[in-house]
């Protein structure tokens, strides 16, 4: 099982103090986490590297953080890759990723918030006890700090809705979202801004974790369905 | 169209603050407002008075108000109006009415919540907008103090979630989910202890009247599906 | 209330039999139907016309039907109609119209199916009594020849799921299915292939005319949702 | 994990073509297979064994096969059943077992269906590909003679639709279908009269046997979810 961990890797290499806080990226402090925590075997790629798209288009798990960067990922491969969900592979999808054009063309909607830099303290609640995604996360867990995403967020109604965060300023968000597209499964979580600290936290990264095993595929990713024409009188 | 407005009408009849806060008792507040914000012939039913297992039986839509009293509720009415909805009485749940014989019977699961009688205020989100149920109402709606009815909240999975609340201390909450059951529609809104003037917000009985025209059967109320024999051969 | 009828058009113009069948094209024997059904004002708009995407992004229901020319629809025309979905049109889309740029964008799976061309006899189940798209449509609805529409079809797991059909080649088919996206309502109907007469009869023009009735939006059509950001402190 | 095959085991007793085609009852058939099928400790349980209750309250899934003696089952156990279903146990119900006292406590619906003893042969087609319940089951998976059961089918929306069977005499029916319910998760699935060999074929048992390892809980069997006192200022 490969997963990819996907970053946009634009903020750490242009802004001092987040590669104070992510000195190896967000990938990079990532990939080592989701590969001690699962069996499984992590790389990383980022939207600065060459051929970034055929790593992603490897992926039977991928995970995804991008932000200012959204447009420049190019539109065939958000489609090679929306046609790769379908086909089974796994998604995880966070923070400001919710809005990227992988995660619109899988949904259909802008995936739009409300959100504001502050400093807000997140309170990220399980909702659906026993969900396997929610597998020993403390209720609720507690992010000191983090940007605020606030409803509403124009979703598609969940299949799963797994986590609701609350924040100090008073807003609420849908903050773990589970979707099935074809034979893909998909799960959003909110938390992670770059401007805090907060995939250092060990319950952050077992989400994570927990949403990698969670969308894993069953069997080999496949192609996506296409229409298939049917014999006639092949039953009788 | 018949919509009658059920109160256990408990506290309004034993302590003093809460008659003082509800001199006709919460339904006695929320039929009126009812009648003027929707065309329908609005009544009412309390759990003290002999017979109102007919009266909420007659009911198109039937709001439901009740809190220390539901084990008190006969089985049979229960059941009853269970089949009324499945034959397409529509059903307005408030507040603690959630954990109601009734509301448990139709959707299955224990309603189970987290409460705090403290001082919190509440933040009610919409998070559809462009629902019916939410149309006129302010993002977010304001209630300066409320009963804490925090996750996890042991619901199925909703058809739709409207409503998400932030409360002061922390905590979130699923405040207004839509199901159907059969053929009748079922709306839980939790705001409204009987301890602070919730239902005395003009906003508050507008989501109350938003939801009865949502819930108002299409078609006059029949009876419960039921199993029916199909005939050999109807078709050839 | 502006209900615009969508048709490629193509086969009415190229072959001969199916415009003996849709004299008027598929939407000149829709929209007058429609108009005569509900109170809305319906135009029509067909891919041969030059500047038909104005027509359709004038629209605030649209009821699309195409078939062999999905692809040469605009992607900014598509995406221009997914924003306006989101900002409240309601979209009926018609039989093959359900293998769209649009509905795919919308859904963000492949939307395919399996058929067949055969001399199938189709029975629409309706599954959810009660629903306003099923109002008065006998049980099963009967169409005597249509093409066959088979699962596996690749859609998110529907809000609703109101009709469910079965051919006389043995296979099975969710052939009425509704969606929301942002505020604007989706809903699938796959009768109605250009080979056979299926628009001819009046149950199936009276599924489509409740289905007009019930994408249609609450409050004008207006523009996507946007990233917000919300103040500090606009609370306190 | 323990199993419990629960089996009214009427029929069996009752009548000698049913014992000819189930010599050791459905469960009798039912167990060993299960337990060749899945890692899993499997017992019965009879409705005609005194203490049947305390079995099938010591399941971690329980497969229900019930139908002329749903009404025997006493209330109370099926509160407790329902109660540790919310605690996590997973239910798969059978056929008739649909209509039992604890699917409709669980559902909130009367699960009433059409039916039809005939000549149907059964296709079950896989409306969801990739879902566990459905890996390695043939598409369609053909039963050669069973009862029929047409919609509509009372239930609420299921979380996951899996399958959709077709019947020779024209009707369809929503014969696999997921719900969660509390920490609980609830598989129904139609195909199984005692009239008829269904439970003799490899695929029907390897579709129970997939919907037992899909119910399995991942953590121990708990108590109902309760209402809980949350502190006062638990979080400053």
């Amino acid at each position: 099982m490969r997963v990819v961990v996907f970053n946009e890797n634009h903020h750490e290499r242009t802004r001092p103090e987040v590669r104070a806080r992510y000195p190896d990226g967000i990938h990079g402090l990532l990939a080592p986490s989701l590969a001690a925590l699962t069996p499984y075997d992590v790389t990383t790629a980022t939207q600065d590297q060459d051929g970034y798209g055929e790593r992603v288009l490897g992926a039977d798990v991928l995970v995804w953080w991008g932000h200012l960067r959204h447009e420049e990922v190019p539109r065939d491969l958000v489609e090679r890759l929306r046609e790769r969900v379908l086909g089974g592979m796994g998604l995880v999808v966070l923070h400001s990723g919710i809005g990227s054009r992988l995660t619109r063309a899988l949904l259909g909607t802008s995936c739009a918030v409300r959100w504001r830099h502050g400093d807000d303290r997140q309170l990220v609640w399980t909702v659906k006890p026993g969900h396997p995604i929610a597998a020993g996360i403390p209720q609720p867990l507690v992010i000191e700090e983090d940007e605020m995403y606030g409803e509403p967020f124009d979703i598609p109604e969940p299949d799963e809705l797994v986590f609701v965060s609350g924040f100090t300023g008073g807003e609420v968000f849908r903050s773990g979202a589970c979707y099935t597209r074809g034979a893909g499964r998909v799960f959003l979580f909110s938390p992670g801004d770059q401007e805090c600290p907060v995939y250092h936290l060990p319950e952050v990264r077992q989400v994570i974790a927990n949403a990698v095993w969670w969308a894993a595929p069953a069997a080999p990713v496949g192609p996506p369905p296409r229409n298939e024409q049917a014999p006639v009188g092949w039953w009788r």
